[in-house]
């Protein structure tokens, strides 16, 4: 399948001069939608996870089901003050100034074997945040896996390191 | 299984006297993961289903789920300006005011059969205004489906005319 056939480019999008990478044509199709859960799962070649992290918002739409599939828990990270209860958290850089994202502070167990999720890898730096994070609280990051990476951002120089894969790649 | 066991109540959460329900420990669990998944697909009896509808950004965690296991495809709702693309909106009240929920134009079509999912039933405001977005684009609300009720805020009174089921209630 091919599954740039099901993302829609949105000029301008959220500010001018940015083509946005649409994937919600690729949810709304059914086909698109298993064949991508099949092939995000294949990515990672039957390691062992025990715990998906995904972010908010879009990285829920995969994360879960995948956690689901590998009997895997989910555990999301969340921007500042949305996860109730005891978290940590870390800055990222944004385009200008920085953000804060949040985990649970019980979400990783120490030894957890973790699979790292987000629909797009741009510049890096929230994966790499999230992997902060996880390490932090005692987890191996065992893979980031991602719908789509733009290349020309190179993410993957902020996660070297780590292992890093995607399905698809502008 | 008993789900009561896998939602964490966190006094207090997001305000002063509300003693929130944190769904998280029940995604983290993969039994009560996957458990979940298949108890809200018991609660719809083999009902045909197009499209499901989920709400940002709790309603991310099962609603693409729900879809990939019903052979249909997932639409998203979110807040105001996060969807590219052409979306159509409703406002929905809240407990001071008022917001707006947007979906994509094109993401029901007429006739669709359609699932509409979010973690929470509380007063119904928002499940009711994503009612009325996805009859606007000519879809048939076939069932509104939570996995936790809060019967004390009678939510269902916003949905008189829709099915309505939920995993667990308070």
């Amino acid at each position: 399948m091919n599954y740039f056939d099901f993302i829609r480019e949105v000029p301008d999008f959220p500010r001018k001069g940015i083509s946005f990478k649409d994937i919600t044509p690729l949810l709304q199709n059914p086909k698109a939608l298993q064949g991508a859960k099949k092939a995000l799962l294949e990515l990672l070649k039957d390691k062992q996870i025990d715990k998906v992290v995904g972010m908010e918002s879009r990285g829920f739409f995969f994360g879960p089901m995948l956690a689901e599939q590998l009997n895997a828990g989910f555990v999301p990270v969340r921007k500042k003050g949305k996860l109730p209860y005891s978290t940590i958290s870390e800055n990222y850089d944004l385009e200008y100034g920085q953000d804060v994202l949040e985990i649970h502070a019980d979400g990783i167990q120490k030894g957890d074997r973790v699979l790292v999720h987000d629909d797009v890898l741009a510049t890096g730096g929230t994966a790499s945040a999230v992997c902060r994070l996880i390490e932090r609280l005692g987890g191996e990051v065992v893979q980031c896996n991602f719908l789509l990476e733009l290349q020309f951002l190179s993410g993957r120089d902020k996660l070297i390191g780590y292992e890093v894969a995607s399905l698809m790649q502008y």
